[in-house]
């Protein structure tokens, strides 16, 4: 555990849980090299967490586990201190138990967050924006082969955006003549939407959607190749979360986008 | 010429200028194929424009030539028909003699869209609005080799709406430490934004546009393989044209996309 | 049915068989606009085929029906005329039959070729090739949603002939941790190698092969926007026919690459 | 400086010169958990090259600077190590240097590879064996926008291959109809191939080869995500170094391929 007293008193004084992880690492780098907030403790699993409030954190970021992350935001509720978090495992009660608890300390935000990259939200938004404007859509994802579930958590996500974009414009059901197909290969069916999972070594975490009508396609693809990608997500997690009290699940509301 | 007299009393009535062209002939099909829309002429070089009023129409596709096409829509505004214009040409002084015109015909309606591909009009959409969220942005164009411009129109113009939405956020230079380089290979520079124009045999027109920042990568793609990718977005500016009276430029003003 | 008499001596007289289909139409114009040939002779269904000795044809291009084209290919090696055939159809039967038939006709050339496109050939060609280099090997096949069957032939061929460069090589199993999978999310199986069939509306016939090993992937993709890529192929085929007598079996064999 | 002496009999004795720079500790792994080798010792500036023969390594790898290599080289060669080296400046007077040392030493291998991604190296290969058979060829390379030369050394070389195989097979010219451009958008010319440099952060390294004909495309493309993706080829040179006494320029002599 590392603290610092070198903030300026108009700086965002920032504490990450988690920070010996892998993600924790780099969200530290990112929290130094920003402009307006300071980087004021590093913390992980051993250490008290009594130090957010020695240290004078007004937000924590949160990438741990989802066995010690409510304490964690119980403590930072209890001590008006706000939390972006990456953690993961967040159902209907944990939610529920969070509102309750921010009930108490209504000047306090908390930012639950499934996916902190800039690029794949935008994918996902404006895939489900495309959708009514075609007549299909499918999803091809592509990951390393040491990933274990597929599809992937994101394109599970983009499958059921896009098929409630469907729904909600009406649209009829996608055009397939397939009439001889050996098993699987027309990829696994969301909510109607194909997604096909393709793992190759040497790929990182890529996903393409494409959609297509008479005569023309339209692809959104996104490439992360690095956990560095988080780093401009949480930043803008930590600039908006003092304007957003409360619960918010999704970093896409705090993005200035058109809905 | 041909005309039609099997309309529906609930049908648009809908007249094809410039139906021998080869655009035209495929308009002339999507509207045929269209619900809720009759073809009720074809009219061509040769023909009498007469024959829009003799039929019944109620709005109009012209397909022509910048030399007929002011000649076509002052007939059109002057016997109240609807206007949906895929011709070239149109400069400042014409769009002001249409609103002119049309200032005489307070309930009919005019679009001038230089496109109706609905997925290039998406394609910088989606790309205007993700530029504000990455560092870079370039643009790679890829059309069949019998192309007379390089960058493409599509391709200027969505490098002038990435640059407007930059400078609106206040975006910072693009990175870019190219210090030797053969003349050329760093692309046209459209206010700011590279653009690189690939002719190969075989392609038809494509085009990519790649935003990145630390970890990842946005690309936004748009295919157009057949210019039956016209008529979806002829036929969206038909049903859409009764509502909006006026003058209206760009498809993108008829489709239900947030701003 | 058509004949011409205008063929310059040295040039190789060309009839094609299922002239009016839609691809016999395109390789009319192909063969008219090749140097070296001329088209003497454009048959189709009721014509007879006699036709081919009248108009002098040294070599037919066959792009009819597995019902006629027996017939057609034995008169054909009766009278010494070359064939370039890509009707489908041929079982080993049918091979051995015309076998057969070529052992008295030592001179005489019979191309039966599954699959015209140049491009196609070299993706095939290019994947065996390297797949022994890498770890991972999967295949994205897209196509227009009229397709009945899924994966495609050219995935399917592909896959074999990548599954069997594998094999000879001694490489070990593909990795993958897959351990939580929606069914169908990782493809047909095809010997080993997943492919994934994707169905899109405006899409027309594409093919990628992704390998991969640690830090890098090589991705072989084929884009057929056109059924005028067959000319090409059915070209070569012309020209290379009269050097290759007895029975060849894939264009692959006449195109002049490294094995 | 480490060395070990923990080498079976029959395993290759291995040491890296340049084993702290960011590509020498990958190949220090690779070489570590590779099978049928052992890493003997890891050399960097302020070591004692002595420590070669005194670790008894048979062959060393050198990714180190353009001002030691000569003198790495001059020592391994007199004492029989083979060397794969990676270090860049090799020009016709010091690869004849090398020649006159290996005169010497003809038992010894020396392999100057300017490239030990196999990625890219097949990819240039296919590029070059595709290329006569296409009317148009275009690279398309992309790069972090920390990258100082503009096209990449990679894209140049393809570029000079596929114009090689051209003029060898007595290509016509590219078609292009440009007529109306803006400075730049064409691409630099290498040799008669447009070659397109795109540099946007996130990217790493990365290049498309995309050749075209009528109605179809081929197009090759190669993604290097990580340094790690040296390691393959550096193990393949190795593995192949005993059996090439002399000098070698390009890993590509090793591969076992097709001409």
């Amino acid at each position: 555990m590392n603290t610092a007293t070198h903030a300026a008193t108009s700086e965002l004084r920032v504490a990450v849980l988690g920070a010996r992880g892998k993600v924790g690492r780099e969200i530290c780098r990112a929290v130094e090299d920003a402009e307006g907030m300071t980087l004021v403790a590093e913390v992980d699993a051993g250490d008290s967490i009594e130090v957010l409030v020695e240290a004078g954190a007004q937000a924590v970021v949160d990438f741990t586990h989802p066995d010690v992350v409510m304490g964690n935001l119980e403590y930072c509720i209890d001590h008006g201190i706000h939390a972006v978090v990456g953690t993961t495992g967040f159902d209907d009660d944990r939610l529920a138990q969070l509102r309750t608890w921010l009930e108490g300390a209504p000047s306090t935000g908390v930012l639950i967050a499934p996916n902190f990259s800039i690029g794949a939200i935008l994918m996902m938004r404006f895939a489900a924006q495309a959708a009514p404007f075609f007549d299909s859509v499918e999803i091809v994802e592509l990951h390393h082969p040491t990933k274990a579930d597929a599809p992937s958590g994101t394109a599970r996500r983009t499958a059921e955006l896009v098929a409630e974009a469907r729904r909600a414009a009406g649209s009829a059901a996608m055009p397939d003549a397939t009439s001889t197909a050996l098993a699987g290969a027309r990829g696994a069916d969301v909510e109607g939407i194909p997604v096909h999972s393709v793992r190759v070594r040497g790929l990182v975490a890529h996903q393409e959607v494409i959609l297509g009508e008479l005569g023309e396609t339209l692809t959104i693809r996104h490439d992360s190749l690095d956990r560095a990608g988080f780093g401009p997500g949480v930043l803008a997690g930590l600039r908006a979360i003092e304007d957003h009290p409360g619960l918010t699940v999704g970093l896409e509301h705090f993005l200035d986008l058109p809905r």
